[in-house]
């Protein structure tokens, strides 16, 4: 779980290539184009005509009822688990899950839930090993209330669930009385990957979301859907959590043309991480996970190198990348072409034979 | 503490002249120009140039070492009592402040503070008030730990704070060992109406922030600042709570923006809203508050027509105000002109004839 | 809301006449021998049948299905509001009660809840004062969940809420889906002093509690009841917040003889603090408030002495007392005689006298 | 972490035969002569001088500054949680510990803390899996605040936390600023098995407890001790919570004769222990743990029948266990008798015999 992003000095070497995070991504002239002509209202009042149609958009998309916009993932996932959940009750969701590892101990500061961390390979737990961790209702134990996954799993190597164990986790879910909870930061690359649409990937979860500030390019957002009371619940956390805001259609603006513009290109994505993979594994020595979608996990180690070191070998190079949890983290987007990342396996491979 | 807003439906009665709250300001070509160039990163990472331009600038302007970008200023005071006290403390603040009246609840529900409402005229406690209702440490009371004023005070009319009373409190503050707050929502508004430096007003203030998707015409926006390690404090409080954002510098060019050409101009709210209350208390029946700055409340009743009446009333004449606490709150700013105040006190004059 | 009590140094003066509080009460011998004697249990896993024959006899007393054995009032006052309330919720309650100003900002710190204090005389609100505090939903105030009363009310004088306010006060919550909550502290001096009786009193209100620690002479413990399944969920906070014990038995043993044996003498308490107000009044410029039940409020300033100076000459004449608020309480109880009534207006009048 | 305690009807079958748990201990004859016969006070201010002594005798015993009375273990590992961290903080412990597995999410619910799950064998984890847990500082992750460990650790088998453990685990918190908590339910347990001092085994921890309504057979209470300033911060969560009593003197008695009469014959337990396993390792297809203090846990699945079912069996035949985790939870204590633990063994051999 242990997580250091690169902090970097911006004023020295300068980055030419940024594998990073998709969090990264810079709006396109086109989608700056789509924000300054955005037409706007007071957001917080449901008059931002911007922020409705994209709420009706994501609604639609992931097949539930209603939506609503927020600043942040985090933002998305804190208040679904506030509106789904009493204090002292219990979350199971992977041990890498975001919402135990990334989001600063929130759902239990913010809201006094406590997550059951469940074991499994690449980032997702078996529906078999999430059915032996229910337990019968006592007084001792806190009532597991909200089961959560995130498609797809990111410090699991950006692996997919698939439709097959969530249909499971749902149906074990629904015969225990769960809540369940996609968090979908990367589920449209999910879906672009495996051709299942975002509805039925969403299919039979309480809530879900997407991230529009990762691989679609958005600087800012995310918006949660789910049944109209789901909704009418977050709006109530939202305000609290201080995500309401005001003229917010010009930030939603460029989330309607991501969802017009930069979905099927997430193709593209994966096809670089997969290019990025298969450059690294010719590499002696550099150990690298398969990549499902757009993250690429690798370790050095054996080419006598060890990741930190490799790290900032490339930072001096102009190549930013991430140490996540003992690997290396490298993750494709918008502003990665194939050109970058072919230089970047050059720069490994040469970087391993000064090693 | 009573607020409804004038919920309308946008596809019927069209507004012409909006006086529902500053909050509803559009952004002007300028600002979105500035917006559409605006050179942007990674804050959450503090890699987004405009965003860390913002904050100096709000740091300096507020005599703080370090401010911290934030989506909402509910999120700046949220941030801020979680930033400052435990679980079971204290906040003492006017009964009709923002932080007991219009959030939600959330300094209970995410912080576990208790607030003690302070009485007082318009929006105001006096600082013996405050000295009156501090007690010794008991095991049997919860720890006062901050005390908190709303410059200017919303639903007291948008009152000053009197620099005098501001040192007063600051001082008996500082004798019991209590952290001052400032919720400077529409700080600038005072300054600009006393010719007094945000700096001053800000003086001896632990933490304390401005509001720019109000008067000042941003979309999206607050910023808080204080000694450096309370913002590294409130960082953590903002990355739990969601408030951590991307390409984040979009929005904040129309805050650098805002700090450039939008503060002096708030003197012409301020005389709409002194020409608005002029014209109003000219008319039989009409009780009106004399306005310190963009703020005007005012009772139809004496002229034989309810305030809930008024505001509908006005609103089918496409003017839009909102009922607070049993008066009628009419708002200045960017979007309204001095002929638009002229007009609604002429439709005002017309109701109550017709009344 | 400020109470110092006087803390003493059980080592120097003894203390002959402890007004102090009815919570200084020493168990009796024959009270000792009921629980020397006691059959007990497993209380926690519902095995101990001492626990188990007070709570059915508190359920039927108080006219609700179902009660539990809590180590305090405290607790039953805190678990309630925890099963009864969501985070940021909103309860109120008189400005003087216990939940606002005797109990550390517990049911903020442990739930989140935001107390809405509302005025009146002798620690009492007019049902006209709730009905006026009543907002309609909106997301930008806490949801209004529960009014609690006092009965009586301590800090406004051990007055007695009148039935018919009661009533009221229940009928408006309930139309405005209110939980009612009673503070029974001291109920049953109510109910003595009042000859209706606590099923009368309590009826209508959803919880409602009892302590034994008090005037009932016990030295541990409350019991609370309600309907069943808020039973079932306090029983889960109880386990939670460390109440649930073992052979508790032995502390209910206490409980079950002062139901026997302990109520009724009540009314001689009563006559002792009406004789104690009587005779403070005949003594010259001490202010006494008009006792209902066992407490007694007074302000001996206009005989030219200050509370906190009296209360020290009481004491180092063996006499214990609090101040409270500015004035200073006197309490009657199980081991406070009428002489020492009598003793303690002598004293006061030779202090009176002497300054 | 399942755990399902062998719910009876007391009317029915009776138990003559109670191995469920030391909780189940009765006061005996002397006990309830020294409760009968304690001097007491008001405990909530500082005024009982039975409290008073068990604190002091505790604090002594543990070699702290100060300790507090406690209604229950839980309350002592809650209130200590809460003196310690600050919402968002993480505890780490072990996987199976009490405050992750028994107390009803408390330490979330009530404190917003997460706990970090350990993993390792006997519900210990090793120092080097204390150490690979922590992580650097960083925004996106809690602070990890307090490392727990339970003497001895009940699910994991009643097993000792080894000294040298111990000072290990202390050694790396203090290298990382983590406080150090020892939740000592059974650690009297651990003293007399080993002949370390509770002295010894606590040396080092910034907060230990011990229970005294376990193996020491008192009805009630628990008391916790540290330094003095943490202990003053107990005081005030333990009003928080409701765990402050009144004439608490009659419980602490019975601690106090705990003390002086009921941890030297602990080690009687720990032989009927040893002598319950070796009779049943005797019997065919039971698999057994060794014991290594009161505990014994045992699988009779291999004699060709289900742990439950053996329970039932066993239950009718008037022996009383619990199923914890899938195994059969034995617990010796003050009322089970060498004579007892062979005729257990005898009913169980019937039973696979049968079986």
């Amino acid at each position: 779980m242990h997580y250091t992003p690169a902090q970097r000095d911006p004023k020295a070497d300068p980055i030419r290539i940024n594998l990073l995070s998709d969090t990264q991504t810079r709006p396109t002239p086109a989608m700056r184009e789509a924000m300054a002509r955005a037409e706007v209202g007071d957001e917080q009042i449901g008059d931002d005509p911007t922020v409705n149609l994209l709420c009706e958009r994501v609604a639609d998309l992931l097949g539930k009822e209603a939506a609503v916009f927020m600043p942040s993932g985090t933002m998305c996932n804190v208040a679904a688990t506030l509106a789904h959940c009493r204090p002292g009750d219990e979350i199971l969701a992977h041990a890498t899950a975001h919402i135990i590892a990334r989001e600063g101990g929130a759902h239990a500061a913010l809201g006094g839930f406590q997550i059951m961390p469940l074991p499994g390979e690449d980032g997702q737990f078996a529906p078999e090993t999430f059915r032996a961790a229910l337990h019968p209702r006592s007084r001792y134990q806190p009532p597991q209330t909200v089961v959560s996954v995130e498609q797809t799993a990111n410090i699991g190597g950006g692996t997919i669930w698939k439709k097959a164990a969530l249909d499971e986790i749902v149906e074990i879910a629904g015969a225990h009385g769960l809540i369940t909870h996609m968090d979908g930061a990367r589920l449209l690359n999910a879906c672009v990957a495996t051709g299942i649409s975002a509805r039925d990937m969403a299919a039979g979860w309480d809530s879900a979301w997407i991230d529009f500030s990762k691989g679609l390019g958005a600087p800012i957002g995310g918006v949660i859907a789910g049944s109209r009371a789901f909704i009418d619940d977050v709006w109530r956390w939202k305000q609290r959590l201080g995500g309401s805001m005001r003229q917010a259609g010009i930030c939603a603006a460029a989330c309607v043309y991501a969802l017009d513009h930069h979905v099927d290109r997430l193709a593209d994505d994966h096809a670089n991480a997969r290019a990025l993979a298969r450059g690294l594994s010719q590499i002696d020595g550099i150990e690298v996970q398969e990549p499902e979608t757009n993250l690429v996990f690798f370790k050095p180690d054996g080419a006598g190198i060890a990741g930190d070191k490799m790290v900032e070998a490339l930072r001096k190079r102009g190549v930013l990348l991430a140490m996540m949890d003992g690997r290396i983290r490298a993750c494709t987007h918008l502003d990665v072409s194939a050109a970058m990342i072919e230089e970047t396996v050059g720069l490994v491979r040469e970087i391993v034979r000064g090693a």
